[in-house]
């Protein structure tokens, strides 16, 4: 019966979601190495039979009202979706018709190119740039920071591709690395289309005195500015919810009230938009999650130096570790499963195909894959003296 | 910045969720009276804070276990949904491209409408036939029962539309009649697509003994038997699991499979997960409520009879009253709802408007809902009366 499906669906792959293995150290999807708010734990156990039997709210009012709360905007300037992956479909669903071009720089989250491919609609690779795109210098715009060597925003490239709808990570999976704001700005001024400004990490961000930079770095203080801009965010990573499914959807309240028609009536359910309400009320184990985080991610950083191994600065709870080559990298990753701790390797992809990508977990987490490391690269050390001697 | 909207969705209409009042009765939207099994709320409850924080099951492996053997097929012919809905999507996302029919008999569930919209296809209404479709008596076949005069599903009609899927809701929605089988099997028999067959309220058939008749009234024991026919259910209703969002999709494995690359990679959270799991499991509890809404259905059904209403047949949770007149249903339901109790009324759809199709309920919210009726009605009589004597 497959002869009824439209052909992209029978040509399509399926999205690729991380390995799960029971009881691994997972170092390789951006989980929370730390658990949800105990708050979020006692609004579940509390839910009643009623809520449960009846429709939840269908634009999960509450959630809406937190989140208007929390990131000073209006309720109306908010969806909530079912994970940030639901409003990334509605985004597709509500401006792309088949035969509409979007776009994204490239490498990021291969999830965009999935979305496009079941809406019919082509999406255009735009390299990272080494240094920052010309044209900034050449309307006088100077970035206030976070761009990272080679991975600078390919502004032109993805002007000239004239998609309708362009979606950027900051910070960047896998590269986790930070877009400077200024950066999207030109890029929406000039942009005849939608911007999609994908901060699922972007609360790992910090200053120029490392610390959590906040709202700083969000275009979600800067929503007024520009209509054609619509921010995600999501549960998954600094609210440790991933299980939740929640995502956020920022824009003007027009635009949030025709995406709401798309959106499936009762997208998102009763359990988890009292788990999100409770999350976004508990700004006080949220900022320990992040601060937990980032103080990991330093600990990381530093035993990383023993390896020679280099990253772009992350903004991320994970990094993108070169590791020197295919082989050793391909290698690492057999080992490290091999003992229990997943890292996230792309052997099909010679873009990616000397790298790995870490999450940052908690310390006994960290400590296992250093060790790991630690050993495989020794005994690398030694078979490489020793097979001279053998010849 | 709405120009950049797909113009299906600038000109489209929101699907309109039933109301939702603060301590109204609820017999509008068709949910179940009384609450889900005690099992969901203690797995609810038993959530741990590493099923919040990891991604959940993509598949929901344990719901789809658990769906395998409650209706006896393999895991692989089930995809879990974000609820039925979520299925529904998923199927015109799988077959249905831009320019191509979609169809279904009418009036029933206005979802099917609003998701074609989305999806840029157009969608055929046929009528609901008073008589069976003589194709049937053509071709020899008799239905074994279950058909309901002025409900019979339009075959031919259907067929001639050049539909790609066709949707029917069995027990329809907002008529609350069953599709004898035979009619479904014909249909798919000559069809050069695929049939849906919407089992939202199938649980609530009974046999020609008056009891719930299991699986005998319901699809997914014949998936085998034709490969264009997906079966969906959902746990709205039966399962008393609204606020949950679960549905289950019912198809060959390599339907499934494929289908599978439409769906979000992560649509069920994981706390319905476990809720869904629990509710398939608690076969006594879900005996006991299906039974508990026939025995009341009955109740509702002797006390219309005194207000000289009449309904088709209803095989489900709820009934679709004719009133007599459109005056009468728009005063029925102002005055119900004036005094808490909501009932669904259409007051801008000729086919509807001098019917109130009306949510069964536990006793307290029916003799509630039929007191009021009989005082409006015992009122307008009396004002009936009196009008003659002032002229």
């Amino acid at each position: 019966m497959s002869r009824f499906l439209r052909p992209a669906v029978i040509s399509m792959k399926a999205y690729a979601p991380g390995e799960q293995i029971k009881d691994a150290i997972k170092l390789n999807t951006n989980e929370c190495a730390w658990g949800p708010s105990p708050e979020v734990l006692k609004a579940v156990a509390g839910v009643t039979p009623d809520q449960l039997r009846l429709y939840p709210s269908p634009m999960a009012d509450r959630v809406r009202a937190a989140a208007a709360d929390v990131f000073q905007v209006t309720a109306d300037q908010v969806l909530v979706g079912n994970g940030s992956d639901d409003c990334l479909t509605v985004i597709m669903r509500s401006f792309l018709e088949p035969g509409d071009k979007c776009a994204c720089p490239w490498p990021t989250y291969s999830l965009y190119d999935t979305l496009a491919t079941i809406q019919g609609v082509e999406i255009m690779h735009c390299d990272w740039l080494e240094e920052e795109d010309p044209l900034l210098a050449a309307k006088g715009i100077t970035s206030s920071g976070g761009g990272v060597s080679g991975h600078h925003l390919p502004i032109s490239a993805l002007l000239d591709t004239g998609a309708k709808v362009i979606f950027i990570a900051t910070p960047n999976n896998p590269s986790a690395t930070l877009v400077p704001l200024e950066q999207l700005d030109l890029l929406a001024s000039q942009l005849e289309g939608v911007l999609v400004v994908d901060e699922a990490y972007i609360d790992y961000a910090c200053d120029a005195a490392g610390q959590p930079a906040g709202l700083a770095m969000s275009w979600i203080p800067r929503l007024a500015s520009r209509d054609n801009v619509i921010v995600l965010r999501t549960f998954s990573k600094s609210y440790s919810m991933a299980g939740g499914r929640l995502g956020l959807m920022f824009a003007s309240e027009e635009l949030i009230e025709h995406m709401n028609k798309v959106k499936d009536s009762y997208n998102v359910n009763a359990l988890t938009q009292v788990a999100g309400e409770a999350a976004l009320r508990d700004r006080k184990h949220f900022d320990w999650l992040v601060r937990e985080t980032i103080r990991e991610r330093d600990w990381v950083e530093a035993q990383l130096v023993q390896f020679g191994w280099t990253w772009p600065k992350t903004s991320a709870n994970f990094l993108l570790a070169e590791v020197g080559s295919k082989e050793l990298a391909a290698r690492l990753y057999a080992r490290l499963k091999a003992e229990g701790v997943l890292v996230r390797y792309w052997g099909s992809r010679p873009d990616l195909w000397t790298k790995l990508r870490i999450t940052i977990g908690q310390r006994s987490s960290n400590e296992k894959f250093v060790g790991i490391v630690q050993k495989a690269l020794a005994e690398d050390d030694g078979a490489a003296v020793k097979r001279p001697r053998n010849v």
